[in-house]
Formats: C-alpha cells, structure tokens, sequence
C-alpha cells in the first residue's frame, strides 16, 4: 500500500508542514498569498492595525516575567536565500516591537572560535531569556543547508544535526519557549530581480557580493536541502511555516499573524501587586505636597 | 578673583553642559523646552517626521562598515530617576531605527559574578561594535550616584570611578565612537505623579516597588550626586546634556536631536563596491531568463 503523502496546510501565515509532512518545498508556490485575499495596500493597513495589538502582548509577555527566572519566551528562526526578506521582516515586523522586549542575533559565518565548538554551542548562548521575544536571522539550520549544499558535511553528519537540532528545539519547548520557523520562500526569478536593484542602486552595493551570483547555480541543490531539512525537523512542537515571500506585504503580515499566535498561545497575564496597593498610595501621597 | 561660573547652554536639545560646567542640576528646570517653541502636538509631529532621517542615516553607518572591524559608532547613554522616561526613549526614540543597527543594554543590579569585578568591567563588554548605536539604559554612572548616595562607596573611590570613567570614555572617543550622555531630568513633584499612575493602573503595578517611595527620601542626595557626577565627568570628547523630562515628548525630541547630530558629525557615506558593477549586471543577466 501507498504511503499516504502528508501536504501542507494552507494558512493566514503561509503554508504550515504538520510532523511527517512528506511534501517538496518547491510544490509551494512562492507568490502566493494563502489565507489573505486583500491587494497589498490591504496588507499594509493590516500590518500597522495590528502592531498594537502585538505590542500589547508583547508587553503582557515581559511583565509576566519581570524579575523571574522562570517562565515562557517566544523564538522566531528565520531561513530563507539571500534576499528574501529577512532583513524587512526585521525592520517592519520585529522592528515596530518595542526594542526592550526583543533580542534579535544574526548568526554570520562563525568565527574561529565558534568553529572549535559543536554546531549548537553559540546558537545555544542565544535562545530566549524569560519574558523575551528572541530572534534568530539564520540560524541552526545554516549547518544543514549551505553544508549540504557545498559537501562541508556528510549525509550521515546531517543526520546527526537533525536529531540534534531536534533534541535541541524539545528542550527549549519543554521549558516553554513557542518556537516559530519560517522559512521566507522566493523563487529564483525573484531573487535574479532582487539582486539586479541592488546593483542598480549605488546605496544598495554593499549588500551585494559576487559569490551571491555563484549561489544562484545551487538553487536546486538548495531547494532539495530545505525540503530535506523542513521533512526531518517539522516537528509536533517546532514545525515549520514556509512563508510564500515573492510578496513583501504578505509575508511581512505572515511573520507578523505567527508572532501574534505564538503571543496568544502563551496567554500572558499581568502580574498582581505582591504590596498592598492602598498602603504604597497612602506612603507616597506623604512625599507630595 | 572670584572663579567665572560656567553655565550651562541651552540648545534644542535640552542643557549642554560644557567641560568646567559648575553649576547645578537644581538650577536647571526640569519642566523647561529649551530650544523648541512648540507644543506637544508640534513635538509629536517633529518626531515622527524625523523618523526617516534617523533611519537613513543609521544605514549609512551601518553600511559604512559592514564587515570591516574598524570605524565609528554611536554610544547614547541614558540616566535619570526612576520614572523619568528612560523606558520611553528606548521605545519612542531608539524604537525607530532599524532593530539590526542598535545595540540596547540595560543594566541592572550588578550580579554577583560581575559585582567580583571592577564597575567596569560589564559595561567594556557593551561597547558599540562599529557600524552599530549603543544605547545604555542606565550606565557605569550608577556606580558615582545611587553608591554616593548609599555611602557604598566613600569619596576617594567616588573619585577614582570619575576618573577611570573619563579615561574610558576617552578609549572609546579616540577608538570612532560619539558618546552622548543624556540625563534625563524631572522634579521630585512629576516624580511622584507618575508613581502614583503606576499605583492606579493594575496594568502597571509590576513596574512599581515599595522601594520607589523610600529612594524619594534621598531626591536632594541624588540631584547632589548628580551635580557632582556631571561636573566630574562632562568633557571635551564626552560631555553631559541634561535634557529637561517633565514633558515626555520634549525628551524624546531632544534626544532623537542628540542621535541626529552624533549622526550629522560622523557622516557616514555609502561604501562603495569593491566589485566591478558592470561585470556583476552580465553575470547575473545570465542566471535569469
């Protein structure tokens, strides 16, 4: 009998892999705009609605934990190829958070020392403190992509990293962080246009390097690599969104709608005085004139 | 001959303090908008416009020197009462930039490791890295302030923390990093009102502590230590502007101001490409159909 194929499911924040998905990401089609049947000026207007409310939460979130060690953290992970956006999404969605509440890494190539170090050692020093919003752009999953992709690991180290990375991601949940990952989905047309404004625009050389071209020749390989990645650690705690982002609107209120689940997941309430309020008012009125 | 007393000069950007400044903190009014003949409506107006200016020149030092491990930063430090607006200007003002660009540390009550350590010890490890706007949210100032008014520490140690704090500052000026020194200023009266707000509203109880009301017994010796701190340590290359905060929205003006003129005086330009453009628009033509 058929194994029956597990596809995605479609929602107002992309396309959601369940545990066991089975599908390819290429199936998923970069432009679309699932869940949302607005134009983007609609979008727009449902980003900035919205900030508030994320706002609100986020606030809720940090005070539920003021002064505690314990208690419930949200993590988004970022992937996607270069210019997919993750850059807006910090700027537009992370960014319009109040900056207190939020710690952003972005995880570069590493450095010698992390090098000496397994794969999670400085991913580890990242994850969320208590009542924070923590934000990884790359992540963990640059060391089963781009090193499958170039052969800097074997298939079976791969699988070792998929485990761990699992392992990794159960710990962090079972001590309540909300882990959400995105995968920013473009095509490669896009992409060829993306990078052609940024050497249009004298502004925009610096975020333009020669070996950007190079990649471009791996789309395959790196399409087959997130498929791989996205099938072994959509897990029931950690899943995956692929996030349709040929589309900056969307996949900005896409982000935005998975932050505002994760928020309401966690439910977070203000704490209640541990003084006597009417006491504390009586104190200080005596210090006023 | 009597000493010439060196005031403070009023700019948009609240009261600057010039080296040799030997006036008080007292003197200088707290409900004041130096610079600015505007009302409220003006002020919130003039914030937002500003917005994009900010956010411009914050790319071009971000961009000044991407991936390179040397050139100019911005250090904006941030000091004043409980309840003086500290949380705000991180939101309102800091909020605004691009979350990749800025680097916000808070800095708490000394953990016992660092406490093992010089005072500043945890703040070196903060320093801006370049391309980057540091914000302190309370500083190594705490240290000459709330450990005078407490008798933590006896005068000597009050004036060897001056002078290494100087010497620092001096470090990281002659390293490419514009220190701004922001002491946001409020009456004892504003103070108290907005305690009372925090007491009044359950959804901000958890910001307040019983211990607020008995620090308010020491206000004269805060504004003493405040006086002191900021003739020891405004200097030519680091100096003090105390920014009146009675009205929030004329603080956060001035200090967007602040970060604008740090900004200015840098100047940073646009990289430009190490790649020959050209060549780069073939290959990449190539890649696309």
């Amino acid at each position: 009998m058929a194994k029956k194929r597990k596809h995605a499911e479609k929602t107002p924040t992309g396309f959601r892999l369940g545990p066991g998905w089975t599908g390819e990401v290429t199936e998923l089609d970069p432009g679309a705009t699932p869940g949302f049947s607005g134009k983007k000026a609609d979008g727009k207007k449902l980003l900035a609605t919205r900030d508030s409310t994320l706002d609100d939460l986020q606030e809720r979130l940090y005070a539920a934990h003021h002064e505690q060690d314990d208690g419930r953290s949200v993590l988004l992970i970022v992937q996607g190829m270069d210019t997919s956006g993750k850059g807006g999404i910090m700027r537009h969605v992370v960014g319009d958070v109040d900056p207190q509440g939020v710690d952003i890494t972005a995880f570069k190539d590493p450095t010698r020392a992390e090098k000496r170090h397994d794969f999670l050692w400085r991913i580890r020093k990242h994850a969320p403190e208590p009542g924070m919003i923590g934000v990884f752009d790359r992540s963990q999953y640059e060391d089963v992509l781009i090193h499958r992709v170039h052969g800097w690991a074997d298939a079976a180290e791969i699988r070792r990293r998929y485990t761990a990375i699992n392992a990794f991601e159960k710990e962090l949940t079972d001590a309540g962080t909300v882990i959400v990952k995105v995968m920013l989905h473009i095509s490669a047309q896009e992409q060829g246009e993306r990078l052609m404004e940024r050497l249009e625009r004298p502004d925009k050389h610096w975020k333009f390097s020669p070996g950007d071209v190079d990649e471009r020749a791996h789309w395959d390989a790196y399409m087959d690599a997130y498929t791989r990645a996205l099938r072994a650690t959509s897990t029931e705690n950690a899943p995956w969104t692929v996030v349709p982002a040929d589309r900056k609107w969307y996949a900005r209120i896409a982000v935005q709608q998975l932050l505002l689940d994760a928020l309401r997941g966690i439910d977070p309430q203000w704490p209640t005085a541990d003084f006597d309020v009417d006491e504390q008012i009586a104190r200080l009125r005596e210090t006023m004139d």
